[in-house]
């Protein structure tokens, strides 16, 4: 039974390892992309690899206490959504990756204005990362709604930014081709929230027992 | 055993319906878009209530036969490849939703022309996903990797109209907002297909018991 929770503990040490390695990579993917910091950009595309890698890691981890525990319950619901919020982690990692080459990309270019807050949009992205990731280990259900609420406030950014652009490239169409990557981001950034929301949801479904998904479409 | 058997295939036919679902939605999305049809965007919203409460189902019953049968090995495989590709399918099922809803919006803008072959992507990541099942039901290897080969046709189309769109906005820029919409189309069709392939990589690990996710960048 030790062993047991030993083995528990290292799944969720591996997602946290990977949750930090997400985060800091959608930080500094952000970096590049504003600071047209290449070696930033090249460091991220690296970091993809070593999360690669700890995606196989987590879920052999997980099928192999499936397999040789047969956990109950509690333990059960923490296995499966260590497996969901592995594969969540992984393609935020590739999220942010696709940031850093598309700020490769923009490098060729040559400098270039921002045309709108980026920054301000990835910061509250990482913050709804590492929120979902604290509430899912200290099954922690306020900080899980918490993350909830921010996806909202993405939405409305992710709208504003969008209409902004819009604006933008309809009075010079010479920014055409950067405001369209730039729209991109953001949509990158939303699906980083998303994924971040998919974890707070399973958080919630796991501590609660209650399935939060899909309140009103369902 | 019977019971248990019985069990899997239960949880195979609900994937089955959930897919089939999908697949129809993605086609309906794209006809409402190019036919500005709106009753059949509100039929594909609507069906997004039941794919995402066969998710919670699907959800229920994996999770159940790991409690109940302590199942080993390659039903192991089974159910924890049931849990993924669950999730993609969802996930398919609220790009096809989000394509809709741009339907929707669109039609508002009276009728335009179509810049770009959407329809053409739409038709080949519709039978990515019914390859993809496809593959998973019958554990075939062979199909599995035709929907790998299919996502880099995928990832060609996008990056052909990708381009199209943008000198179409530069040659005139009344053409924007639209051509940033179908933009955002081309993008969500995107997403489908990746979803195919994890969904296609999950059965090959299954099948194969080997990972073929990240082979490169891993």
């Amino acid at each position: 039974m030790r062993h047991f929770v030993y083995d528990l503990e290292k799944l969720q040490n591996l997602l946290l390892e990977m949750a930090g390695l997400v985060e800091s990579s959608i930080r500094r993917s952000v970096h590049a992309l504003v600071d047209r910091d290449e070696e930033e950009a090249r460091a991220v595309l690296q970091t993809e690899g070593r999360i690669n890698r700890l995606e196989m890691e987590i879920d052999d981890q997980a099928i192999q206490l499936l397999a040789l525990q047969q956990p109950m319950a509690k333990d059960l619901r923490f296995i499966t959504a260590a497996i969901k919020i592995n594969t969540d982690l992984e393609r935020m990692g590739d999220m942010a990756a696709s940031i850093a080459e598309r700020s490769l990309e923009m490098a060729k270019a040559g400098p270039a204005r921002m045309l709108v807050d980026i920054p301000r949009m990835a910061r509250l992205t990482e913050s709804m990362v590492r929120r979902s990731l604290d509430a899912f280990v200290r099954r922690d259900e306020e900080l899980a709604r918490s993350v909830l609420e921010s996806d909202d406030e993405v939405d409305r950014l992710r709208t504003s930014m969008h209409q902004a652009l819009i604006a933008q490239m309809q009075q010079d169409p010479a920014v055409i081709p950067q405001a369209v990557d730039l729209l991109l981001v953001t949509r990158r950034l939303e699906r980083i929230a998303d994924h971040a929301t998919n974890i707070a949801e399973d958080t919630l479904f796991m501590v609660t027992g209650v399935d939060v998904r899909h309140r009103v479409a369902g």
